[in-house]
């Protein structure tokens, strides 16, 4: 493998509930039970993620109860916007961005903490822009859920009314002039007067440009309605993608989109999950990995056999599946590698243990496994970069910086350290402040 | 002087915009100007402030930009949620409480916002709640402003709404039991269902209670609606009265609903505003204070005309009021203040340099003279402490703490040390987690 151009790949972390990307990682020994409540701990692992020089930092979200079931923890922290001002205090150059719905707040509220966040943390906030799809979420506002074009038509509005906010204090009315004795020339902090069907705010936010100017947009979600908002408005979109060749497809699907919006399509990167587990061996990756598939195998397996057409049950879980005629159901992206693994002799416990039924491609074994996976997307053109979602966050997070970081530096393929200190310098995106002036 | 109980008085602090109470602040020598786009500063402040023991910060706030005069410095910080999430981080002890209002917030949201803080200080914080009757405030959201009724009707749905997500996580249902893999039962997580006429939530909020269950709910405010939610909600009242008569009186109505209420009337506790000024002489005293007057005292001269029954120009300012005939104009409570300083000989700039145009009153001088004006109104039983308003954080924080706290302390009227680390604690209020039992 060798690289063809100088483009080095993007590295962001899932940081969600203070135990890690598994449900189940709570349970672990190494982990303080009560995590979820406490910030210290997602402070101490956003400093691990800046010691990896990782470019970002991103917070799922929800607006309502996740937990489904008592064993599992809810997959978000208590709310991101404190947690990342607790971060952005205590970290200097990773970037940040959280996700918040554009159905269950107003555009002046959401512009208001993202601006601050940018200003206090030097310009490192990015923000992605969600539609709120989920019935429990609107319950919750006591709202039902609208349909997607009424939802998307929403955000859409939303994103401008707030990028709007974010410019409404000109630039060169800050800083305060003290011979002058102005603190801000009004005239150079002025209304917006936007008003949408579902959102409208007069403005000014009285916030000026931060260190980057504004937040970046970020987006997830590759319906028809999301890639259109992502093609006019976002710098970065979150992926989930389980082949190459899929993430390709949905890249270069979102670079065309941007492109016809009158935009670059290298403003938009589009940046693959992955569910990496890392141990000396594929063996005692299978088991650190285990460890968080257990609590719900009984669950897995039957789903498993039905991603390989087969019936399992527990009584299977220690058995190979040769012999048996399986074939990949075409209604999971991710039986295709299940039925690989099958092949392969693996028991079904260790095809569960693989993290099959996980949300992202989830290569397992030496660093090198999950370097070579990363590159070899990369050179694909599959991605501009990944974010990673550690099983474990006491453990993988120093596990991958320590193993894979220092592999994808020595190929080339990763950044030796931050050459700038803002989301967009990281990003290496231009500047925008306020609206985008092609919108205007 | 004696005190008759052991009673201490509470002390909070208004913090806002980086620079001090004066909108003129931000020009002081000592100021960094950009002090309004950092939060650098506001942890100092904060630290000072529990330097000297403060119960609590309190932070003012507008959805909308209120500076009205380019040489203003806008009065409070760029978003207090974020700005609590950064001190909660690097203090300790000092309670914290913001003013948000119920008109351009959904309660889930804020709900979930302040318990975040509460629990990451570890059971600090306060929510002051306001309706919102800004016009300007209204436009950001593209409203118009409701009627007194409808909005403390909201209020009201508000604060109960919020309660109830705030005890939605019962409280033996935390911490995560390892040994029996049980994050949290959710049979003890369960939805409030709660509608209003304007406001309403399903729930639950997934946030297990805090150190002192769920945040303490502060007023502002004397309006008849304004009295009657504190009497049912409040713990706090932040308070503004010229006169240890007026501030009894204001005092005794609450107390009087609250008993009403069926409340213990202890358990609100009425906080009256002061804007001091120490330096070792009144003279030097008040030529601190009118760095901060000067900028407007063209505007501020005819405005004492007005309080005193006289005209008056800038060509008074080094003038006495000797021979004229004053009357103090009894529709600004300010006016027989000024009238006595009048009749004491001060000139017209000197009467402006004691604040007398301020917000809250302004006792100006060496130390006694601000500890005894606290002494006489607590032991009158104008209020149960005071939320002081420096004019320039700064500098006075420190003077206020080193010089006026020793003498309170001495006199046994302020407490020599925390005795406790939530602010239900340092408020010496009960318990209270979900909604008010005898609401329900």
């Amino acid at each position: 493998m060798t690289t063809t151009d100088n483009r080095k790949m993007l590295i962001g972390m899932q940081l969600g509930n203070g135990y890690g990307a598994q449900v189940t990682a709570w349970r672990h020994p190494s982990v303080d039970v009560e995590n979820y409540a406490k910030l210290d701990a997602h402070v101490r692992y956003a400093q691990k993620a800046e010691r990896g020089k990782f470019q970002f930092l991103f917070f799922p979200d929800s607006p309502n109860q996740t937990q489904k079931h008592p064993a599992d923890a809810p997959q978000m922290t208590l709310d991101p916007l404190i947690t990342m001002a607790a971060i952005a205090r205590e970290t200097t150059h990773i970037g940040m961005a959280t996700t918040a719905s554009t159905s269950w707040n107003e555009p002046y509220n959401l512009a208001r903490q993202l601006k601050t966040l940018d200003m206090m943390s030097g310009g490192r906030i990015g923000w992605n822009a969600v539609t709120g799809s989920d019935p429990m979420g609107a319950a919750n506002f006591g709202q039902e859920v609208a349909d997607s074009a009424q939802r998307y038509q929403r955000l859409h509005e939303f994103v401008q009314i707030t990028q709007a906010l974010w410019g409404s204090w000109e630039e060169d009315a800050w800083p305060p002039q003290r011979e002058t004795g102005v603190f801000a020339d009004l005239n150079k902090v002025r209304p917006i007067n936007l008003r949408g069907q579902h959102v409208a705010s007069r403005g000014p936010l009285p916030i000026p440009p931060s260190k980057q100017g504004q937040p970046v947009i970020f987006q997830a979600g590759g319906s028809p309605n999301g890639v259109e908002v992502a093609a006019r408005h976002a710098n970065v979109v979150i992926g989930a993608a389980f082949t190459k060749e899929d993430a390709k497809a949905q890249r270069d699907r979102l670079r065309n989109a941007a492109a016809e919006a009158g935009r670059d399509p290298d403003e938009i990167k589009f940046i693959a999950g992955l569910m990496p587990t890392v141990a000396p061996t594929v063996r005692q990756a299978l088991d650190r990995r285990g460890f968080f598939v257990e609590p719900h195998i009984r669950q897995r397996v039957s789903y498993l056999g039905m991603m390989l057409g087969t019936t399992l049950s527990e009584q299977d879980l220690d058995s190979t599946l040769e012999g048996r005629n399986l074939r990949a159901n075409p209604s999971d992206p991710r039986s295709q590698r299940a039925l690989e693994l099958a092949q392969e002799g693996w028991t079904v416990r260790d095809i569960l243990y693989h993290g099959i039924i996980d949300f992202h491609p989830s290569p397992i074994g030496p660093a090198e496994v999950v370097a070579d996976h990363m590159q070899e997307w990369f050179e694909f053109g599959a991605c501009d970069g990944f974010w990673v979602s550690p099983s474990l966050y006491e453990e993988d997070i120093d596990i991958f910086v320590d193993q894979v970081v220092p592999l994808l530096q020595e190929r080339g393929q990763f950044h030796a350290d931050y050459e700038a200190d803002t989301s967009r310098g990281h990003l290496g995106i231009g500047k925008q402040y306020g609206l985008d002036p092609r919108l205007q």
